[in-house]
């Protein structure tokens, strides 16, 4: 790529990730300033961040925050100025581990966070989970901010799983996706399906999905779900 | 009909449904681009749905699509050029099976997909359910997309009930109306319903409504309630 | 009054009371087109009250109904054309035999329904309740729609009652109030102790606040709460 | 400060308070005319606060009401026509006790209600609580409107705490901060708290977080989170 071709998909990812924290704001996902939203710029080794601390109603393009894959601030970037979200090392980890991802989320939706609080995965009885996630929604480590610990519990969690959310112990749920659109369908979906299954079980014995119609739901939604490369893109 | 009354009532119904998809948002009933309100168009062979995987946002009434009653897009009309919703063939078999339908809903809301979770129909404990369902909410086949199964455990569930919404076994809730707003009406009193009832039921034993009355109440608000023309139509 | 007062004055209740359905929407206590305020015209031997079936966004105060207080539609006054609320009857009962009620509100707010499903009152454990309500809030008679009974059993029980809401059983809430805006207040104050006293039960014991507290803040509230003249006229 | 700097700090302050109250209704966190928000005038011995009875859509910079640390409203100030939020006694108790709070917020939000009417502290079970108030969310005494008992209690419980959230009994939050924007986050991430843990243990048990965990989490949250100077001036 050359630098415009560079500087034109920074902006492209700048405009998404700022707009997609709207939707974070309207499922009720977040309160205040907290949860965040990644984008891997493509074909670089850049991604887009939501700056720490800041209104969601302040968010725009320029004030996203442009990191390398190791996290640091690239200076002299618009957003620059700020400290980047301060799940910014977790996001980076995953980018650098995972190169199929091309973005991340990360909220402390209620429903999730109690599933998380009990470490306790959400298992898969409806059908709309195993179109979204294919199984059940799994439990990463407890880990802390300050190393790599977050993101790691993140990857090991995630690898080689249908899923696309893991919900970290005590903490609350990271979602990924070929891109931050996906990832942030990954958080909705993950509340919805947190919210169902809560309430299905708080009134007595849920009926389980036989494994072999959870595939076969998985298989299609993958392959044949919507248009493509709007749901996605 | 000649041909400008079928693409007069055509337009009316594109209209319609794509108006109607905003109360699913209203309501709760949906996220992301999940859940799809489709209307028969009265005096054809032909229903409109929503497209597959489009943002609740982005619909108007030229991105609907025209289906057959074997659920076959229309090829060369508006919106052909997208999939239908992926739920258009359990559509299509009730428009087929059950004449007297003139609109149908899915959603996956919250409340309704947790009975349907446990499989339990919902009691008619609260005399709004009375008014609007005459009974019970009744509990469908588990079923999953591929086949006419879905179609067939509606049409099989709620044929010569007076429920107009069935829960669908670990899915959720399918309504059906004599137009489309009647349809989405259900599906918002469904929700509503199984919410009251799951509230009710969470702090201890709730009371049953004799069945006299609950015949009484379904009577009368089929006869007497709204101003029927605007209600239904 | 001369005709020009009560002319006034009906016009005042009109534009009252079709506002005033805009609170009930703006606190979730209603779905569709359910749930209903009336208001009484001071001087006078009528009440203002919603139209039966009609969506919430359509109320104007020309489609409001006037109704003498034995809740006969005045003809030839505007929106007489259409059925008033199904509800009519009871709120009639109550303003022919509560002089000192000016406003009448019935919802299917979801968790008082889900107290009335159980035909239990919500006793008074936070201090917010006894400021509003005085105590508990009561339940009252099972009662269908079709003569006297609702309305009879509203007053039965509120008379003579600190509560200005009632639950009636397996139904809803009704409320009243020295005027429309006092009873809409009373609606969502009352779903507001719903919701937060079966929330806290859910979780363990709650302790009781002694009733000569309870006295103590009803009558502080009553008597220099607000500003007065804004908050219930 | 010579008079023209105090009344620039006075119209700043009641500006910034009639906003605040935005987001206790953005959130859900108050209904009707409940709640309010104060904030102490830097330099002086003022502090604004809401007017009582007053609905959230007519709040203004001008009908907000400067009172003195004793909770007398200043004459002749705009807006002291009106009588203060009758917990303007409350909030004045803190002022003059705690000379490091900036601004209070009282809300009778539903979670937090809950918890506080069972008398039961909030569980520090994930990392937002950790982050944000080092601990569990105490509960402070039984008081009642009148004297000075209820600031009281508030001193009395946050005084050399970590948490700047209360739970009165039986009654709800109160939250102090350095700052009314700071308290009215507190009031937002109490509420949000409450409603997590609530989930959490209503299905099962809570995995407890090491205390030498919860030290680390609050002391970074402290010092490195979010643009300081946005954050809570």
């Amino acid at each position: 790529m050359n630098d415009n071709a560079v500087e034109a998909a920074i902006a492209a990812v700048r405009a998404d990730v700022a707009l997609l924290h709207g939707e974070l704001v309207r499922y009720g996902l977040v309160v205040w300033t907290g949860g965040n939203v990644s984008g891997r710029v493509p074909g670089t080794d850049y991604f887009v961040i939501k700056p720490s601390g800041v209104a969601y109603d302040d968010l725009t393009p320029d004030n996203m925050i442009l990191c390398t894959l190791d996290g640091e601030v690239v200076p002299g970037t618009p957003g620059s100025e700020r400290s980047p979200s301060s799940d910014t090392a977790a996001h980076a980890y995953v980018y650098r581990e995972m190169p199929e991802v091309g973005g991340v989320v990360h909220t402390h939706s209620s429903y999730a966070v109690a599933w998380a609080a009990r470490g306790e995965e959400i298992p898969c009885v409806i059908t709309g989970m195993a179109d979204e996630f294919g199984g059940p929604i799994p439990v990463g480590p407890f880990a802390v901010i300050g190393d790599d610990s977050i993101g790691r519990g993140i990857v090991e969690t995630l690898r080689g799983h249908r899923s696309r959310a893991v919900l970290m112990r005590n903490h609350g749920p990271f979602t990924i996706g070929v891109t931050a659109k996906d990832a942030v369908k990954a958080a909705v979906m993950c509340e919805d399906a947190a919210r169902s299954v809560h309430l299905a079980r708080q009134a007595g014995e849920v009926i389980p999905i036989p494994q072999e119609k959870i595939d076969a739901l998985y298989a299609r939604y993958q392959n044949v779900y919507g248009q493509q490369e709007d749901e996605r893109r």
